[in-house]
């Protein structure tokens, strides 16, 4: 995250960046009542209310206290109620149990964010230390992350919901050409490199820049469709324990999984809870909301694999940080059909994060940051598997080709599909 | 419940009471946030928009659908959303899901709750069957008991908030006067006769009027204070396997239970999570929130024993039903302490729920009312003891000497306390 | 328990009694292996290993410790290993664990045994006190308990392998004659006395003898058949949440409960798991292994209710205390047909225990005994129903008309059927 | 695990290999009772019988079925009960259920061994294809996997026993010299190759052999011993989140995880349960029974980090395959301290399983083998870390350096400890 050779001041562009980003979560709070904002519907999920105080209490806490004498906390008592998981801060409230605060109201979590607004408006207008601008600048990113979540966490409540309430306009989307047949695409082998090289901002476990060694392969020019699904689907891909892994066959056991999440078979018809209320399932679009397990499965079923972490990196360069994303919230909020007959790899950015096969580890000389920022990444290495690429809930100019998302190989509620490949 | 000797029709004096039952209910939602009543804090509680909605619900589904021709529903959903537990109304929001439900909003529960109340106010001001009178009489008790519940469930999801908030005025209460050692009463045995007359609404359990058999017992004239809690705590109570039954023992090793529900130790002193906010604890006022097991070892502990229902019953014969209750949300909705120096039983109604050794069973003769309402009471006849007199929540006038409320031995949130009896 | 007016010394008739009884436990062990009296399938039952040292440990530490100076304990660490629930004490094996102490080896355990038989013998011969002798009396009623227990245990424990194996020979019974239909008695209301007088052996919860009042009833004459369980089945008992309790309707839908347990349906024929091994199911026999809330259902289909414990004691009143018992393991461990055309009530005793609508609860007037035994059943006084009658794996001389048995609600594993009766 | 290109026959020297292996599982099983062979001590752990009975089935489902016209099958039910997780072979006893077959007998399980023992010498006696000589050759392997497990259930399921029986011989161990500091060797980076060549045999998964980049670094010259992981403890690193993953922290709140498995401290001494009982934990020796989060949160706390197995292969390149092995259950089965002054790498083979920071993943170019033996590695590759080297149960001949043993992070039960390595 540390950029050494900052040249000039940045802080007039970092000031209108926060502003945008600030106004961005206020515009998606704007759907929400006291109580959509407060309910927890999950212990993987938060309540909208949390993250919009949380990214606040970020900022208040690891920006203002540290830089701004005399500064005054809005509230004591939200050090508690808003700490996410830094252990170096102090107790916090158990997150099972974030959505048993129902107070304060959401007019004063606006409030709360109005006090810190001003607060850091005027420390950037000053002239703040270039470690100020850096935590300013994570502080976005780690608000661009949140903004994500929010939009996945009101779907997975309004989903609980017997009445299935969108958050956007339910209107249908209009169905679009079909994406054509997935082609694949050649890459050599040999050491490229890959991994953030410090020009701009990016997270600490994006780096270091290191040599990796690939071997040939091919990867596929779009994500896997809900048609390519539907096929996996009726051809029994739910029900062959061979086509699984040992973990993901238990789940599917366990929770009697027949389809991507979300999605209700009616009439012979397949359905999907979105951010827009029900909605059919569009077979041209990218499939979404399905665990690695699945992606695996399907991969298998196909005959192919899911690429890794590297070969999927080394196959975007170049490509513009182009797609199909949130917008503020204000984006289709839906992936989107791939635009057929275009060359080259499409749908690498936005749409769905796409599952790599690669597990969440450090790479070489990995080092996590000093201090309570350094409890960002690097505990969460065990367990998890990368996505890259963003989703149509990511919002714009929050990805980068180097961007590492992770999750655990059961969930499903992010905007998560995938894109085959294979060895050459 | 049913009162086939109505004598003169009571439809004006049931529409006051319908007023002031509904009227009641408003209030005591006047001090919640649309968060406040829409979040579950646990399996067994319900949220305060859910409350308002399910009695209003019964009175839709039980008095105007059946008996008002052209009768629109105000919203077709809320048949799923609000049905509690009639299996044979259809299907409905799992319980432990009724948190999940962020909308409908307040205000729309709240026009709900108009659009019924006209319609109930019209059929009432014609000239009703007297079975939709005793429906219509069985809805406002059934409100009243939700009533109670709303507020047991909002200080259970209050206290689960780090910020403790006050459903009222917190200021601490004045300290009253000790109430005096209890003296026990006595009581002959012989055959004596309890349950329901007939005369006036009943629930069905507390019917037929019956004779039992009990033998010559005495009866503390007041509850166990705190006070005298805490003396059971100091002496090891909590601690000694041998007062307890065995699965209450269990329950010990498992919550780690030191002293009842909402108490925490601060510096010595004992304070108690309230609808008024953290308040300390008052020794002389009686001790609650303590559950059948908790209650039964104290008895113990002090060489005493709990009463019978039949015991309680007959020594409140001739009592008045005043004490300290809800008064529409208006009360002190605190236990308070005895009366020092009044003769006669104490306490017998209002303050806290009194904890018998009765197992909450049919009684000799009971049958089940036929249709929904048949399942209010009789599939609740297992695993539950009765307690009996109502509590400072319990709303005013709800309360009769043959009223039987019941619950698990091991819940707490209720406001349960107790009184002790022995053999003669 | 006490029986204080033991005129003469019954030392030498105790001796037989104690040879006899230790006998008929080492009978039972004999067809099981090391493995077979080792697992423990489930936390409710405990290994036949288990059984057989515990029964041992309560003669040594309840008999010989306080009363043969100098005794020798056959093993410290029997004292951890076997002590039941005995908080008095001290520490020990927690239940569900028990399954996990594969040492000491059957034979070491039997060498226990024997050690205490001669310690005992010898404590017989002699001339012990009173007191001596009722604990010794208590030890083998203690004893035969663990005997019922250790075949129902061992009968879960086979149910749980594929190989479905037998404990004693899988020949199938031959069918009897159907009982035909039952018949009803009548009986006249009024105060009875029930409870044990304390002439000959009881435990403490059987009284003290006590006035109770009952209304005019109707008793069948016969136990509920598998026959008639059969038409529950097929007229949809299992699937009409309107019969059952609420706590049992939740049971049914987390086991699926569709039979009674060890049913298996094969071809349109049930089978049963059993002592004998997999048997087809016999429609003259009377159901067994049918939980409390699978009896109240029934009745309730059946248009009946199940008897009090007071109405279940009084109509047994001067029936022989003869049936189809254990035989000390040479019984035929299955219930059996009543035997057609015999007049008055069938089946009262033996054959299947049978549940009362009776709440376990301490009679008027009880104490539970001082000091560990005391710890006998008084604390398990909550969530437990009675059962009487005794079973077909019940020691022949064990049970008693005033025999109080007591399992949870929800439990199937013991030999457990209903006989109907309902208000005259 | 092929080997196509075997020249002359070997069928002689495998049916050597054969007979010592499976005498070492029957010399393994001798100080077993039946009781102790039966037993499940938890999920993760099998019975004796099982292990020794599975085995079996493998031979006889894999080699002798489908090459011995004729063979007869021991019993039938075999296949049911002692299939692991072969999915293609059909159903099978769930895991969690395998200590519930106390049926057949020890005796009998050896009594299948000898009738299978017998079939296999016959085949491989005449002249067998090389398909089934691969196929003995993976059974072998397969059942010194189970040795191993054997001997790691066993030390569990006696652990459980309040009575800590020992395996072997409790005598403590004599205490060696201390092994000095340890050193950091240097190793170079650039491209290197690991995976089995095809020389022999080896698992699919350790294939196929391939180039791998690694970085300059630094590796321990022995394990970490015990009395520097009671520096750890000491200076309180169970209880400082910061050193360790979040899933690890989790472990230690939900399970109180305060030292090594197995230890227990009595009067400021460590002790620790082992194969030969209770003995004092031996500050020289390596460490063992820790989690792959405590060898990460160890290695944080003292500035270094796991190895990769990329790295640990490489330097363990040319080293002899040499170590503290089970030697058939005669070793030591306890770790031994390092041999001081000794230059160069110690303790790489035998003593603990080494882990390593790889997440077990498969190999570029891996492809799961046809048919049923394809299932034994493959759909495992997900939540697993990899281990290197064996350990004192390992069976001699068993370890090769490109062996990839693999656990979930929490497993403790294992005979696994760690070495440092760093950056260079």
């Amino acid at each position: 995250m540390a950029d050494p050779a900052r040249k000039t001041n940045p802080a007039p562009e970092l000031a209108d960046a926060y502003a945008r980003v600030r106004g961005d979560s206020r515009a998606l709070a704007a759907p929400l009542s006291d109580a959509d904002a407060t309910v927890q519907s999950m212990p993987d999920a938060s309540p909208a209310k949390w993250h919009l105080a949380h990214v606040t209490w970020f900022f208040e806490t690891m920006v203002l206290k540290p830089n701004v004498p005399g500064y005054r906390a809005f509230d004591d008592s939200f050090n508690y109620l808003f700490n996410s998981y830094y252990e170096s801060v102090g107790e916090r409230q158990p997150r099972p149990r974030r959505g048993m605060i129902t107070r304060p109201h959401l007019d004063r979590i606006l409030d709360y964010r109005a006090h810190v607004d001003a607060a850091v408006a005027e420390l950037l207008a000053g002239d703040p230390a270039p470690s100020v601008l850096d935590l300013v600048e994570l502080g976005l990113h780690h608000e661009q992350q949140h903004q994500e979540l929010l939009l996945t966490d009101i779907l997975h409540l309004f989903a609980q919901s017997p009445l299935r309430p969108a958050y956007r306009d339910p209107t249908p989307l209009p169905v679009a050409q079909g994406p054509g047949t997935a082609r694949f695409l050649d890459f050599d082998g040999g050491i490229i490199e890959i991994g953030h090289d410090g020009d701009g901002f990016a997270y600490d476990c994006e780096g270091p820049r290191h040599q990796a060694l690939i071997q040939p392969f091919r990867i596929a020019d779009r994500c896997v469709t809900n048609g390519e699904w539907i096929e996996f689907i009726r051809d029994g891909g739910y029900r062959d324990p061979l086509l699984w892994l040992s973990d993901g066959w238990a789940q599917i056991l366990e929770h009697r999984w027949s389809a991507p999440f979300y999605w209700e078979e009616c009439d012979g018809e397949f359905w999907s809870m979105t951010l827009r209320g029900m909605q059919p399932v569009d077979p041209n679009a990218p499939v979404t909301h399905v665990s690695y397990f699945e992606a695996d499965a399907f991969a298998s079923w196909a005959g192919k694999r899911l690429p890794t972490e590297a070969e999927w990196e080394h196959a975007s360069k170049g490509l513009p940080l182009a797609g199909n994303f949130a917008e503020g919230g204000a984006g289709r909020l839906r992936p989107k059909p791939a635009e057929p007959g275009r060359p080259g790899l499409r749908q690498m950015f936005g749409d769905v994060w796409e599952w790599t096969r690669s597990p969440f580890t450090p790479y070489p000389g990995f080092k996590a940051a000093e201090g309570a920022v350094g409890e960002y990444n690097g505990k969460f290495m065990n367990g998890q598997y990368v996505l890259r690429g963003g989703s149509c809930a990511t919002p714009t100019g929050h990805i980068r080709a180097t961007y590492r998302n992770f999750f655990q190989p059961d969930k499903r509620w992010q905007f998560s599909g995938l894109r085959l490949a294979e060895d050459a």
